[in-house]
């Protein structure tokens, strides 16, 4: 112990006899209590003129379904995660939207779990309004929610718990093609049993709370000036993946185009079971990513872990990630 | 535009037409200035019952000296910030003590740059002080300051600017090799003229201002509970890392043992100009990295990107950092 703690203790022992109701202040040794709470998950940086804020919707793990690849053993799919460092027969998927200021427009990318699964995934999932909320981001002061495809983790935060509209003030922004595929009533008939008809029936719910008012937009345009709609289907009919460019600035939005990056992009040949057109997925995966690596363009990935922006690099027959270094300042 | 947004953009015109001194509170497609704020830098993880925050105190950038890396062409120093997608010429340095809750100590390891160097760096480095306040964590409240080595981005943190202590109730805790070093004024006086002979200055300032009250500890011994010093000399005489021990959880806390990632955990033969012992240096390193490669013990790295903590694989005649994914909860 050094001169000034034991002259502080001895002073504190001193006060506490004298005073004996008066809790001494000092807290040299003193258990103190664990925070037990993880820091907000938002993350800035600058993109040309624009701000681009991360903001996680957090993540889910899950047991490891013997199918969660398709055209792998699970016995593979574990090797992938060991080689990962990450816990076998698990999977843990993280959620994360980003909000674009583009000066004119304040626009969210995706729209997370909702908060209606924060209970349900134990506080995992659904943390998006809190990390909002953290980063100062009013979601009535949001005017454009722009949607990438209709799976629950990307429509179900457009409503809050009471299925009210969650961005109060904003534009809804669909892709026409997921917009036609799921609110066709032929499709939705014709859809399998299970995984299929449940989206079909989520889909509506969503959309019915909203009144179905949303505006379609159509890939190689501008769904707001500076983010570009760029086809990216086979994870779904409709799946659509952005660029944002600002000045001489550009990243790539990706959506879905892979799920956990530990497993699809260190192999892109593997089918996730959530894959609506494994075969169509599997060869947009490696168009975007081939393009990403001549191009050497930052890449904003739904599920890659936060703050979700690498950069690609080739890696013998798949590729690899190298996370954007986090910036203390912006 | 949905008809929501359409409604109401035509409510708040005619709001706006019919008293025009009252501001339209609609924000479609209005202006929203940018937060030009990062988000606070801190992280939590459990370590068996003891709870880690990883605090960073923010990173400087740096003009990449012909001499950084004192074995290799400054070429050759640009192809691998190219390979790691880093602009050339530059060299940022992250800096992240963690504070670790051990239940009986709070202790925090290392001491950074101090709330001095904000001017100086812009607001790059010198952020530890803020980024505590933001993780709630008290100054006053941590009772142990564990320093791996007397360099000024370790120590300098150890004072206020108006050099007073920083953490005002803590044992300051350093190793005993390095005291004796440092402390030595035949060491002193035999001292190059330059940075060491202005290292051994500095730490006469620090040191002296805190009446030279501390505690030497020896390598192979608890510095506090759950926290043993580890020899990794080379980079300084005294140069320390730490295993962090809690039940059948373990991290290894490098300290600089490499610097950035990019550079030395690539290139392990790489001298950096700063280590004292260039040759020891780069044993150490290898040494360390091959027992936590073996070990697969994730490690948390004072100049690693914030968070810090990271697997390590072997890559080639280099190791290769694979960061551990952020968890939205603890």
């Amino acid at each position: 112990m050094n001169d000034v703690t034991r002259r502080s203790v001895l002073a504190s022992a001193g006060a506490a006899a004298a005073l004996a109701t008066v809790p001494s202040t000092h807290p040299s040794h003193a258990s103190v209590p664990h925070a037990a709470k993880q820091a907000p998950g938002f993350y800035r940086y600058k993109l040309g003129s624009f701000e681009i804020t991360v903001v996680t919707d957090g993540a889910r793990t899950l047991p490891l379904a013997d199918t969660f690849v398709i055209n792998a053993k699970k016995d593979e799919v574990n090797a992938a995660l060991a080689a990962a460092f990450m816990e076998r027969d698990k999977i843990t998927i993280p959620y994360s939207p980003i909000v674009v200021n583009t000066g004119s427009r304040l626009a969210i990318i995706d729209a997370g779990n909702g908060e209606a699964a924060l209970a349900q995934s134990k506080g995992g999932a659904g943390q998006l309004q809190a990390n909002l909320a953290a980063a100062g981001i009013d979601p009535k002061a949001i005017n454009a929610v722009i949607i990438s495809h209709f799976h629950a983790d990307h429509v179900n935060g457009l409503l809050t718990p009471d299925n009210k509209p969650a961005f109060a003030n904003a534009e809804i922004l669909v892709p026409a093609a997921e917009w036609r595929f799921w609110m066709d009533d032929g499709e939705m008939s014709r859809a399998p049993k299970g995984r299929m008809e449940d989206l079909f029936k989520n889909n509506r719910r969503v959309f019915d709370a909203l009144g179905r008012k949303v505006t379609p937009y159509e890939w190689n345009k501008e769904v707001v000036p500076g983010i570009t709609a760029v086809e990216t289907a086979g994870h779904t009919v409709g799946h659509t993946s952005y660029v944002i460019a600002s000045g001489s600035s550009r990243v790539y939005v990706q959506s879905d185009v892979t799920n956990v990056p530990a497993l699809f992009v260190r192999n892109p040949g593997w089918h996730a079971f959530f894959d609506q057109d494994p075969v169509k997925a599997e060869q947009t995966r490696r168009k975007v990513y081939d393009m990403v690596v001549v191009e050497k363009m930052p890449v904003q990935g739904f599920h890659y872990p936060f703050p979700s922006l690498a950069h690609l690099e080739k890696d013998g027959s798949g590729y690899r990630l190298v996370p954007v270094p986090w910036s203390p300042v912006i």
